[in-house]
C-alpha cells in the first residue's frame, strides 16, 4: 500500500518528525506573562528551502532568512511574535543577526544555519534587552515535547493555535510532515502572508525540497485571504533532516509525489485553520470554481470572491446575495462567460446561466448558517477547478484593527 | 482673465448648464415614499460620452448606453436606483430597452438619443409595472430646477445627495459644467465604480469631450475607494449640448484645456464626497503619494494605502499606526525605495527613511480626530505626484453591509 493515498493524519505539528525539539519563553515582547519566543532545532543540519513575502518593503529577518536559504541549509529558526522588527533600518538587521547568533552559541550550530522570523508591530524598534535573555532561554530548552508551545508562542490576534502532522510510508520507512502556522489578519494571497514552519525528517534534496513547498504553498496559504494585506514579514520555511532513513528523495520519482501531497495536506490543513481564525471571523468560506477554462482563471475569481468586502458582509449577515458573488467573479480578472455561471450556496443552486432563480431562502439560511460556508461558482466552460478560503467579515474585525496598535 | 484660474464654482448641479432639464418620480423600486428615477433631458441633441465598468459583468443598462454612446450623441438619460437591472438576461435587455423608449416617447425624441442607468440589489428582475409608469412621470416633469431631486433620487445607501457646478468663460462666453453623482459602497478604483452625470452647455465635439472625460474621470472617480468591489453597473456620462454660444471647443487648444480643468474640477469634488460618504465611514481619508519615480507609482501606491483595511480600520480607531501606511505601499505594485520613504499624518511627520522616528502620539491623534485625514507619503525619488480618496473602516460598513438584501 505504497499509493498517494497513504497518508495518515496524526496529532501534533513541528515536533512530530524525527529529530525536532522545540523551545519556548515569554520575554514580555507582547504581554508579561504570554509565550513570544520559540526556537525550532534539528538535532542534524538539514535541508532547507522557504517562500517569502512579496511586499517590497520586507523586515530584517525575512531578508537575513532568504539569503540563509540560498544555500538550501539549516538546522533551527527563531521566532518571535509582538514585534515585526520591520523598517528598522540597519540596527533592524543587526537585531535579527543576534538573535540568530545568539540560537548558534546555544544549540552549538553555526550561526549560518539559523533563520530568524518575527510578526508583531511594524517600525518599532525591537527590545532587545528582553528578545535576547527570551532567545536563551528558548533554545536552552528545546525539547520533542515543544511542539504545541511552540505554536503558542507565535500567536498575535489569533484565537486557536495551528498545527497540523501526517504520517506516510516511502520505501517502507515512515515519514512524519509537520507544521504550524499563524496568522489571522493581513493575510492575503500571493505569498506566503503569514508565519509557517514545517519539519519533515524525510531525506529530500534541497532542490526538490523548495519544488514541493511551492507547489504545497500555492495550492494552500496563497489561496486563502483575510483583508487583502499582504504583509512585510511572511515566509514559510521547511526543513528536512532525512532521519526516517528514507532513500533520498528525487524529482519526479514516485516517492516525490507522494512526499509532496503529504506536505500540501499539511500545508493545506494550516491554510484553512488561518482562513477560520481570521480576525473577528464567525465563520470560514470556502469558494470552489469549477469548470473554468484555464486553472489561472479558477483561483483569480475563487480568490476574488473570498475576498470581496461585500461578500464577506453577506456572509456575516446570512444573506444569499449572490449577486455579490458573481460582481466580484467579474472584476477578478478570470476570464469567463457571465451568461454560463451557475452559483451554489451549499447545496442549494441560487443563480443559472448568470441569472436568477427561484430558489428557497429558507434552505439558502441553512446554508449560510453553519460555520463553514461553501460557495460554489460553475463557469461551465472548461475542467479546472480551484479553492479559496476566507471568512466573513464581522464588527469585530473592526474592532480588533482599530486598536491594535495602542 | 480668460486664463486657466478662471473657474468658479457655483450652486447647483445637472441642470445648472443651459438647456438641462430633469425630473423624478417615486415608482416604489426602492421604498413607497423615496425617489427612486430620475430623467435628465437636454432640450437640443448634445454631443456624449461616456466611461463604464471594467467587471465582465455587465448590467443591461451599461451594455445598451456603452453601446448608443459610440455615436457619440445622447438628448436625455433615465436612471433607477434599487435595482441594478444585472444578471437579468436578455430581459434585462428588454426592460433597458423599454425604459428608453419611455423616455423618447413623453419627450418626442429618438430612442437611440436615450441612455439608461440603474443602481441597486443585482440579479433580480426589474418589477417594470412600476418602473415604467415611474418614468413616465419623471419624463413628464423634466424642468430647469429639478437637479437636487434627481440627485436624491439616485441614491441607494447615501446619506447625503452629491451635486457640483461651475461656471467659466470661454471666449467671452459663460459656460456651465454641472454633474451629480452617487455611490457609497463598491467603490474602487478602474473604472466609473459608481453612477455619475455631467451636463455642460459647451460646444464640443464628442471626441474632445470623451478625452476631457477620461482625463477627469482618471483624476477622480478612478482615484476613490471604499471596499474595493467593482460593480457590474456603473458609468460615468457627459453630454454637452452646446447652447453656451461658445466657439467649437478643438482639441489641445486653450479653451481644452480650460474646460477640461473645469469639468475635472467637477468630477473631483463628485468623486471626494462619493469617498467620504462611503458606507459607514466616520471620516475621509486623503492619501497624497508625493516625488515618486513614476505616475503609475504614485497612483497605485497612493490608492493601495486608501484601500487598505488595515488602513482604514487604524483610522478609525485614531491609531498612528504608520507601518501599515508603508506595507500597504510596499504590496501596491509601486517601485520604490523603502529605506527613503517619509510618512506625515497631517503635519505630524511619523516615519522618516522608512524608519520610526519620536513623535508627539498627541499631535498625531489631533491629525486623525478631524472628519478628514490626510496621509502624506514621500518617496523622495523623483517628481510625480497622486492623490487618492478612501473612508475610514467602521462598524457601520460591515452592519449596512451585511443586510443590505433582506
Amino acid at each position: 500500500m505504497a499509493d498517494i493515498i497513504n497518508i495518515e493524519n496524526v496529532p501534533g505539528g513541528v515536533t512530530s518528525a524525527a529529530g525536532f525539539m522545540a523551545g519556548t519563553a515569554m520575554a514580555a515582547i507582547k504581554k508579561a506573562d504570554e509565550r513570544d519566543v520559540a526556537v525550532i532545532y534539528s538535532s542534524v543540519p538539514a535541508s532547507a528551502a522557504g517562500v517569502f513575502t512579496l511586499n517590497i518593503v520586507k523586515a530584517a529577518p525575512v531578508l537575513l532568512s532568504m539569503d540563509r536559504l540560498a544555500r538550501g541549509k539549516a538546522q533551527a529558526v527563531v521566532v518571535n511574535s509582538g514585534n515585526a522588527n520591520a523598517c528598522n533600518g540597519e540596527q533592524g538587521m543587526r537585531d535579527a543577526l543576534a538573535m540568530a547568533a545568539e540560537v548558534a552559541a546555544v544549540l552549538h550550530i553555526p550561526e549560518e544555519m539559523v533563520l530568524v522570523a518575527s510578526t508583531g508591530v511594524i517600525g518599532k524598534k525591537m527590545p532587545m534587552h528582553k528578545v535576547l535573555p527570551g532567545v536563551r532561554e528558548a533554545a536552552g530548552l528545546v525539547s520533542p515535547e515543544g511542539g504545541s508551545l511552540a505554536a503558542q508562542a507565535i500567536m498575535t490576534t489569533d484565537t486557536f493555535l495551528k498545527e497540523s502532522a501526517v504520517r506516510l510510508e516511502l520505501g517502507g520507512r515512515t515519514v512524519t510532515v509537520g507544521g504550524m502556522a499563524k496568522g489571522s489578519g493581513m493575510i492575503h494571497p500571493n505569498m506566503a502572508t503569514l508565519l509557517g514552519f514545517i519539519t519533515t525528517d524525510a531525506a529530500i534534496s534541497d532542490v526538490c525540497l523548495k519544488r514541493a513547498l511551492s507547489y504545497a504553498v500555492d495550492r494552500s496559504f496563497n489561496m486563502i485571504t483575510v483583508d487583502g494585506d499582504t504583509s512585510t514579514n511572511d515566509m514559510v520555511v521547511i526543513m528536512a533532516n532525512g532521519m526516517a532513513g528514507n532513500e533520498m528523495i528525487k524529482g519526479d520519482s514516485e516517492d516525490f509525489m507522494t512526499f509532496r501531497e503529504a506536505l500540501a495536506r499539511v500545508c493545506d490543513e494550516l491554510a484553512v485553520a488561518i482562513a477560520r481564525d481570521g480576525e473577528g471571523a464567525t465563520k470560514l468560506i470556502m469558494v470552489e470554481v469549477r469548470n473554468a477554462g484555464t486553472e489561472g482563471d479558477a483561483r483569480l475569481a475563487a480568490r476574488a470572491v473570498a475576498g470581496s468586502s461585500l461578500v464577506k458582509a453577506a456572509m456575516f449577515g446570512l444573506d444569499a446575495n449572490w449577486g455579490r458573488v458573481i460582481c466580484a467573479a467579474g472584476y477578478s480578472g478570470a476570464v469567463f462567460d457571465p451568461e454560463k455561471v451557475d452559483i451554489f450556496l451549499g447545496d442549494v443552486q441560487v443563480a443559472k446561466d448568470g441569472g436568477s432563480l427561484e430558489f428557497s431562502e429558507e434552505l439558502a439560511l441553512e446554508a449560510l448558517k453553519g460555520s463553514t460556508v461553501k460557495i460554489i461558482i460553475d463557469f461551465k466552460s472548461g475542467p479546472f477547478t480551484a479553492t479559496a478560503w476566507g471568512c466573513d467579515l464581522s464588527y469585530d474585525y473592526v474592532k480588533i484593527n482599530a486598536d491594535y496598535r495602542t
